[in-house]
């Protein structure tokens, strides 16, 4: 039994990555938190770490808070978690040498609650966040996905329907893509991705915010998600 | 057995309703075509018949072709399956007093392939082609559903497995959604609809369609709807 625990430690210890986390809301402190859980380290960037105390102390030895130039350096890959209207001051405070070459997995969303509900985009059909950040940091690999699921299920996809039901990825890089499918399976538990193709087709992901808003207040709950079925 | 069959018949002729449908494309046709089947009376408006030729000869007795105004007229309920980047026109030949009063089923999206793939949408974001509608014609009922699934999927959602999968409603009469809900699970067979509120939710259902063109070239199918699971 020893022997099996200490392997496994050695285990997620081999395979252990650091982890930049750009944010300090319920998503950044949801994914941060699952990503320590799974024997990584993380750090979240924010302006204010005393937001962040709590998490830090919750979330274990190997979480960590720092300004969002320190966590998008000591990541090896980036989640933008921040507030999607206003991503890029964030991103610009990551500094663009620390996301070159990285992986930046976007998760945010242009929502608009300046105006009440429903919320607008601040730019959607013939462009999307995704594209902003990936035009504005060339050398930067943007990934977008789960930014169609409520924080909860983004990293504990069983709580709907065991599971099965689809997340949607879009990105340039192929490789990077295929890291994050990896990375989404193997760390937060995602049994169905579909890839869509290329970063343009985060208009399609960004713009079913609006159906999800209109779910969450037809149905009352934002415990849910879609499942492609044939 | 012919007891039974005479019954069947004379309970279709009391049901027998009178639909308009505006538009002579794919989707006016499989529309129009399954109401026929079921036992009604259609009219497609088109600006010329001559393209419907065909199919007023195989859809049966009670296919009928005429202008728009003439199908608006001849409609208890009117469905709109014109060109969405393009409705507003015929919606305008179809006349005001032919609308007033009925319910109007709006089953168009704004889709504008101009500019080639992806397509944009013409109006979005801060408005729908379903509320330009019921701002145009302040005394119709219109209804947004059915426009985020292929036309043959429309009329018959079993062809996805078994039918189990959703189907979305918009509009500000409750009566006017209640009656098309009926009219969605008797006539053409769907399982679940989700209300999702008044008119202003078409921006939900209308911005779904970018998401939907990138799943048809990911797949290589528009044979497939959402269910949302929880």
């Amino acid at each position: 039994m020893l022997a099996i625990v200490l392997q496994q430690r050695e285990e997620m210890q081999e395979d252990m990555m650091n982890f930049g986390v750009l944010g300090s809301g319920v998503v950044a402190q949801t994914i941060g938190g699952k990503l320590v859980e799974r024997g990584h380290s993380v750090m979240l960037g924010t302006r204010d770490a005393g937001k962040l105390a709590d998490w830090k102390a919750k979330a274990g030895a190997e979480a960590k808070v720092g300004s969002f130039a320190d966590a998008a350096a000591s990541g090896e890959i980036i989640f933008n978690c921040t507030n999607g209207q206003g991503s890029l001051p964030p991103l610009k405070a990551a500094e663009e040498q620390n996301l070159n070459g990285k992986i930046l997995v976007d998760v945010a969303n242009p929502l608009d609650f300046s105006k009440g509900m429903p919320p607008s985009l601040t730019v959607c059909n013939t462009g999307s966040l995704a594209e902003q950040i990936q035009r504005t940091y060339p050398k930067a690999k943007v990934v977008k996905t789960l930014n169609m699921v409520t924080a909860a299920l983004m990293v504990n996809p069983g709580l709907a329907n065991n599971g099965d039901h689809d997340l949607f990825i879009s990105g340039n890089d192929a490789d990077a893509k295929a890291k994050t499918v990896e990375l989404l399976k193997k760390e937060l538990g995602w049994q169905r991705v579909i890839d869509l193709g290329d970063i343009t087709t985060a208009r399609g992901t960004e713009m079913l915010l609006p159906l999800c808003v209109h779910l969450i207040v037809a149905q009352g709950s934002p415990m849910f998600n879609f499942k492609v079925v044939k």
